[in-house]
C-alpha cells in the first residue's frame, strides 16, 4: 500500500468511524434526557452493537496497514494528520497486545458488573459486587502486563490511557505536595463547621433556576445555534465536533446553587468543544486533548471564575432578582462566602473545591496498591475507610458512602481519578499564565467571559486533541506541569 | 453455503441492519426534535454515512447468498421468517437491476433538489424547480423499465413499491368508483360554506392543549413506559419495534383542533408499532405492513373515532375543563359538527375526511400520465390547475398552493400519494368489520379506546410486517379489499 492509497483508505474509514461516532453520541444523548425506561432497556441491545460495529472499523486489517503506511512517512503529513496517525498507531498497537477472548470477556463483564454496582449501592452490600470487582482488578492487572513497554509499566500502563504523558512518578510528586501543604488547611479551615443558613435551603422553584442558568449560559457565550441545554438526572457535556455541543443540568429546589455551578461548569467544557478550530471538523482530532485537560477547563470556569467576587459583583443582582424574596436580606458577599464555603463530607461529588483532591488521593493510593497487588479487593472497603480516616478525620458510616460511592471502578476505570485533580492543579496554572497576559478579574465586568474565552480558544481548545495535553500546556504556559500554582491558589483562597 | 451457514449470516447481518436503523430512528427523531439549527446542518453529513452504510449491509454479497439460500429452502422456515427473506429477496433483485452508477446520481440528485424545491414552494418559483423534477420524473420513468416483470409495468412498478399486491387496475377502480359517488356529495355539501366560529379561532394557550393532548393520548392507551410525546414542526411517528414508539405534536394558539386530531391520528400510527407481536422485535419483520396499512390506522382513530359524536359524548366535558372560558356557551353537539365540517381548500394537509381523497385523486392522475409519457414535467403547473378545478370548482392561484405543496416528488416519491386514500378506505373497511364482533361506538363509553386497541391487534397490528397488506386485510374482514366501505361510510355521514 503507498501513501496516497493509505490516505484514501483511512480517509474513507474514519468518514464511517465518524458517522458511527455521531450515532453513539446521539443515541446515548438520547437515552440520557429523552427515552421511555422500558425503551433504553431495549435499546441498550442496538448501543451494544453500535459499539461492536466502531470497533471492527478499528480493527479492520486494512485499516491497520494504511495507519502503518502513514506512519511510515509521517514526516511527510501536515501536523494534525500526524499526531492522529501516531496516536491511532499507539491504540492499535495495544489493542492487538490484548487477547481476544479476554477482551470480549471482559466487555461482558463490566456489562454485567453495573447493574450489580448500582444494586449493591443501594444496599449497602459490598459483598455481593465483589466476585465482579475481583475480576475487573485482575483484568486491570493483567492489562499492566500485556501493555507496558520500556517506558510504561504498572499503574502507569493505566494512567496513560486516560492522561497521556503524564506518570505515577508526577502524580506521586503532585499528591505529596498537596499532602504536605493542602492537609493542615483543611484542617484548619474545616475546624468549625458552620451551619448551612437559612436562606440557602428555602425552596427555589425549578423555573427560576432555569432561566437564571440560561442567563449564565450566555454570559459564558455558549453558542445556542450549535448546541443546546437540556435537563438529565447527572449533568454532563457531550459534543460532537465544533457544531453539535449539548450540556444537561439539574435543578434540586432545595439546593439552588448545584444547578448555578453545574451550569457554570458543563458549559467550560462546552466552550473547549465550540471553540476547536473548525478544520478539525471531519477529523478525529477534534474534542478535548485528555480527561484532565478537560476537567481543567470545567474546573477553572466553575472554581476560579464563577466562585469569584469579581463574577458575582456583575450576576448576583440578576440572581436576586430572579429570587427576589428567598434572596432579599441575603448580600453579595453573603452569597459568596457562602458558595466558598468548606466542609469535610463523605461524597466526592459534593465536595467543594478545597477538599476535592483530598477525596481523589485517597483513590489514586488505593488504586495503586491495588494494581500493584499489595491491596486484594476483599480488603478495600477497610483500607477505604482507614485512608479516609487518617486525611479527612472522620469515617465514613457504610460503603455506600464510602468505596462504593463511584462507579468508576465497576467499568475498570483504573487511573481515570487522578485526572480530575490533575484537572483543577492545570485550571490554577492557566489562570497564572492567563493573569499574566490580561487582568483577568477585571475582564469580568464587561459582563461576559468573552475575554477569557478568547484567551482559552487560542491558547488551548483550538487545538482539540492534535497534541497531547503535556505539550499544549507548555505551548500555553510556556512550562511544564507544576502543582505548585494549584496549591498556592488554594493557599491564598482558604489558608 | 447451506441452511445452516445461510442462517447465522443473515442473523448476524440483521442484528447489524436493525443497529443501524436504530442509529438513524434515534438521529433523525434528534434532528426534528432537539438539535440546534447549525447542528442539524453538520449532522446531516453523517447521516448521509449512516445511510450508505445501511445500503452497505444490504448489498453484501454473502448476505444476498444468504437470502438466496434460504428463499431455497423457505418450506422449511418458520412463517415470519419466510416472508422476510422472500420479501428481502425482492428488494435485492430490484435494486440488482437498477444501474449503480444511475442510483447513486440518483441519490444526489434527490439530496439536491430537496433545497431547490423548498426555495421554490416559498417563491411560487416552479421554473426554478423545473430541471430537477425533469429529472426525477425521467429517473422514476426509467425505474420502471428497469423494474418491470411479468406482472408488474409502467406505474404498476411505482405503486408496488409503496402497498405491495394493490396495481393501478384497482386504483383505478377505486378512483373511478369516487368520482362517481364522492364528487356529487362534496359539491353539495360545500354548496355553501360556513363560516368558523368565533369561539374556534379565539386563542387556546398551549399548556392547555399539551395537557388535553396528553389526556388523549391515555385514552387511546398509549403506552407511555414504551414511548414519549414530543413537539416538532410537523406531527409525526417513529418507531423502532414494539419497546420505542415516539409521537410529536404542534400547537397553534389560533387552532386548538389541529393538536387535538393530530394527537389522535399519531397516537394511531403508535398504536399500530406498540401493538405488534413482540416475539417480531429483533426481526426485520416490525412496523406497519405497508404504507397504506399504516395510514388506516390513523385515519381510523382520528376520523371514524375522533370525530365521532359518541367520542365527544364521553370527552367534551374534558376539554371544556381545559378551556371553560372559550367554550363556555359551545355545546357538545356544537363541537362536533364543528369538527366534521366540510369545504373545498386548496391544501391537501389542511383537507377535511371528505375532500381528502379527492386531493389524492388529482394527484394520482396526474402522476399516472407522468410515468405513461402523456404529460411532461414543464405541463404540471397547468396540468393541475385544470384538474383542479375540474373536481374541486375552484382554481389554485399560485404554484405554492397547487403543483409545489407536497415535497413528494421532489424525493421522486410517484406512487405514493394513492396510500393516503386506500388508507381511509381500509379504515372504512375495517370499521365494519369491527362493527360485526361488537358495538364500537358503545365500547367508547368505558372512557378509553382499549376495546378498539383490542380488535386491531389482534386482527392488524399483531402481524407487524410479516405479511402482506393485502393478506391481513382479508384475514381481518374475511374479504378483499373493497371501496364501497368507504364510499357507503362518506355516503352516510356526508350524504
Amino acid at each position: 500500500m503507498n501513501k496516497q492509497q493509505a490516505l484514501e483508505v483511512y480517509t474513507k474509514q474514519r468518514r464511517k468511524m465518524l458517522a458511527n461516532r455521531y450515532a453513539s453520541f446521539v443515541c446515548s444523548w438520547d437515552m440520557q434526557t429523552d427515552a421511555a425506561p422500558q425503551s433504553v432497556i431495549a435499546d441498550s441491545e442496538q448501543m451494544g452493537v453500535l459499539g461492536e460495529q466502531e470497533y471492527e472499523l478499528f480493527a479492520d486489517a486494512c485499516f491497520r496497514e494504511a495507519v502503518e503506511t502513514l506512519c511510515g512517512c509521517a514526516a511527510e503529513l501536515d501536523e494534525v494528520l500526524r499526531h492522529e496517525v501516531t496516536d491511532m498507531k499507539k491504540h492499535i498497537d495495544e489493542t492487538a497486545k490484548i487477547p481476544k477472548e479476554e477482551y470480549a470477556a471482559y466487555q461482558r463483564l463490566t456489562a454485567e458488573a453495573y447493574p450489580v454496582y448500582v444494586e449493591a449501592k443501594r444496599k449497602n452490600d459490598f459483598a455481593s459486587f465483589l466476585p465482579y470487582l475481583k475480576k475487573v482488578v485482575e483484568y486491570a492487572r493483567k492489562t499492566t502486563q500485556w501493555l507496558q513497554t520500556d517506558k510504561l509499566s504498572g499503574y502507569d500502563v493505566l494512567l496513560d490511557m486516560f492522561e497521556p504523558n503524564y506518570t505515577q512518578k508526577q502524580y506521586d510528586e503532585f499528591f505529596a505536595l498537596l499532602k504536605e501543604k493542602i492537609v493542615p488547611v483543611i484542617k484548619k479551615a474545616t475546624a468549625k463547621t458552620e451551619s448551612v443558613p437559612e436562606w440557602a435551603t428555602q425552596p427555589y422553584y425549578k423555573e427560576g433556576q432555569r432561566k437564571f442558568c440560561e442567563y449564565l449560559r450566555d454570559v459564558m457565550c455558549f453558542d445556542k445555534s450549535r448546541g443546546i441545554m437540556k435537563e438529565s438526572e447527572h449533568p454532563f457535556t457531550s459534543g460532537f465536533g465544533t457544531e453539535d455541543v449539548r450540556i444537561t443540568n439539574h435543578y434540586y429546589e432545595n439546593n439552588f446553587t448545584s444547578s448555578i455551578f453545574s451550569v457554570i461548569h458543563e458549559t467550560g467544557h462546552a466552550l473547549y468543544e465550540q471553540q476547536c478550530d473548525k478544520s478539525l471538523n471531519g477529523t478525529l482530532s477534534y474534542g478535548g486533548a485528555s480527561m484532565g485537560m478537560h476537567e481543567s477547563q470545567s474546573r477553572f470556569y466553575e472554581n476560579m471564575i464563577g466562585r469569584s467576587a469579581a463574577f458575582w459583583k456583575v450576576h448576583y443582582k440578576h440572581l436576586q432578582q430572579h429570587f427576589p424574596v428567598q434572596l432579599k436580606h441575603v448580600s453579595e458577599s453573603q452569597f459568596v462566602k457562602y458558595v466558598n464555603r468548606t466542609e469535610r463530607t463523605f461524597v466526592r461529588t459534593e465536595a467543594d473545591e478545597l477538599t476535592y483532591p483530598l477525596h481523589i488521593m485517597v483513590r489514586y493510593e488505593l488504586e495503586k496498591m491495588l494494581i500493584e497487588g499489595s491491596l486484594q479487593a476483599e480488603d478495600l472497603p477497610a483500607a477505604w475507610k482507614e485512608k479516609f480516616t487518617q486525611y479527612f478525620g472522620i469515617t465514613p458510616p457504610n460503603d455506600t458512602l464510602g468505596v462504593l460511592q463511584d462507579v468508576h471502578w465497576a467499568y475498570g476505570n483504573f487511573g481515570y481519578f487522578p485526572t480530575y485533580a490533575l484537572g483543577s492543579a492545570i485550571a490554577a496554572q492557566l489562570y497564572a499564565a492567563m493573569q499574566r497576559d490580561f487582568d483577568v478579574e477585571k475582564s469580568l465586568e464587561s459582563g461576559t467571559t468573552q475575554r477569557i474565552n478568547e484567551w482559552l480558544a487560542s491558547h488551548i481548545h483550538r487545538y482539540g486533541c492534535s497534541k497531547y495535553p503535556d505539550e499544549i500546556l507548555r505551548l500555553a504556559t510556556g512550562e511544564d506541569f507544576d502543582a505548585h500554582y494549584y496549591v498556592d491558589y488554594l493557599v491564598k483562597k482558604f489558608g
